[in-house]
C-alpha cells in the first residue's frame, strides 16, 4: 500500500495524477498548508523538508517528485507511464523532469517563498521577485513551448510522467500573471490533459474536504 | 562516442566523474565561461538552454546533470553507478539528485546568478541573495549531514552516481561562505572522493589548456 502526503494546488499533483494511471492501491493524506500542517512535528517524522509530496512505501519514504514519478514508473510498467528500457528515452525523461523542478519551479517559488533565499524582512527583495515573476516563469515556459514540447505529448506519441508533470505545473501560469499568449502549444496540451476523465477524477479528490 | 560539454569549476564534473567510471569512450569540449560561451551561436545549437553540461550522443543531445547520471549509469551497467533493477533504490538516486539540482545547486546560483529572479540591475536584492547564501546553501548541507548522507557512501554501501554529483557540489562550500565545521561528514566524504585516482585524474583533466 502507498500513501501519498499532499495539498491541493501544489506539484503533488503531479504524482497523484501518475498514481491514478499507474493502477496502484493508494491512499491520500491531505495536508493543510493554511494552518502550517507540513511543518508540524508528526509531518516532520515523515519528511524533514517540510514539503509536499512524500510517498510512503513499505521500504520507506520518498520525497521529490522527479523520483516520486520514477519509483511509480519503473513499479507499475504495465502502464507505461516511462519508456524504462531505453536509457537515452529515460534520460530525456529525467532531461524534462529536472527542468520543470529546478528551473521551472524554482521561478515559480521566487513569488510567495522568497525568503528561501533572501531575508524574510526584506520587503524590497521579496517584492523584486515577485515583479520579475512573469517573466523568469514565461521565459522557462517559452522554452517547453518552442523546444521541449514535441506533441501531441512532451516525448512525442506517447503519453509519460512528463505530461502529467507538465500539467501540474502549467496550472500556475495565470496566477503567476504569465503573457499566456505566447504558450499556445503549452495551453492546448493542458486543455487536452484537463479533458481526461482521469485528470478529471483525481482534481475532484483533491478538492474534497481535509482530514 | 560521447562528448561532453563543460566548463572547469561547474556541476558538469559530477557527469565527468560518471563518464570516467563507466569505462565509456568520450571527448570533451570546454567551454570558456569568461568570454560567455556558453551563450555563443554555435553553442546554442548544442544546448538552446546555454548552461552545462551538455551531452552529445549518437541519438541526439542531453541536459540536466540527473539526466546525464541517468544515461550514463543505465548505458554502462557493468559499471554499476546505479541500483538500476530497484525501482525504490532507483527512486532514492533521483530523489538525492532532485534535492541537489532543486535545491542545493538552486541556493548557490543566487551566489552570482541572481538576476535569473530580479532585474540585473537591482544591486540592493543581489547583495540580498549574496548575504543570505552562507545560511541558505548551509542549510541545505545540514539535512544531507544529517539525514541524507548514509555512508560510507550517500546510498550506503554501494558508491552510486549520487557520490559524483555530492562531490562536484560539495566543492563550492567554502566559496559560498558556509560554515563547514557543522558538516564534518560531508567534508569527510568529499576527502575521501578527492582522494581517489580516478577523481585526481578527471580533475586534471577539467584543469587541462582550452581548446
Amino acid at each position: 500500500m502507498l500513501t501519498l502526503y499532499y495539498a491541493p494546488g501544489t506539484c503533488a499533483l503531479a504524482a497523484h495524477l501518475a498514481l491514478a494511471h499507474s493502477g496502484a492501491d493508494y491512499t491520500l493524506v491531505r495536508l493543510d498548508f493554511s494552518r502550517d500542517e507540513q511543518r508540524s512535528p508528526a509531518y516532520l517524522q515523515v519528511n524533514p523538508k517540510g514539503r509536499v509530496p512524500a510517498l510512503a512505501t513499505d521500504r520507506g519514504v520518498l520525497t521529490e517528485t522527479p523520483a516520486l514519478l520514477h519509483y511509480i514508473a519503473q513499479s507499475f510498467p504495465q502502464a507505461r507511464l516511462a519508456p524504462l528500457d531505453d536509457a537515452f528515452a529515460m534520460a530525456q525523461v529525467h532531461e524534462f523532469n529536472s527542468y520543470l523542478c529546478a528551473t521551472v519551479h524554482v521561478a515559480h517559488a521566487h513569488g510567495r517563498r522568497g525568503y528561501r533565499w533572501v531575508d524574510a524582512d526584506d520587503a524590497h527583495s521579496l517584492a523584486a521577485m515577485k515583479k520579475k515573476l512573469p517573466q523568469a516563469v514565461g521565459d522557462a515556459f517559452a522554452l517547453i513551448e518552442e523546444q521541449l514540447l514535441r506533441g501531441p505529448w512532451v516525448l512525442g506519441e506517447q503519453l509519460t510522467v512528463c505530461d502529467y508533470y507538465l500539467f501540474t505545473i502549467s496550472k500556475w501560469l495565470e496566477g503567476d500573471a504569465v503573457d499566456v499568449s505566447r504558450l499556445p502549444r503549452v495551453l492546448e496540451h493542458r486543455a487536452r490533459m484537463l479533458a481526461e476523465p482521469l485528470v478529471q477524477r483525481v482534481l475532484e479528490a483533491e478538492r474534497g474536504p481535509a482530514t
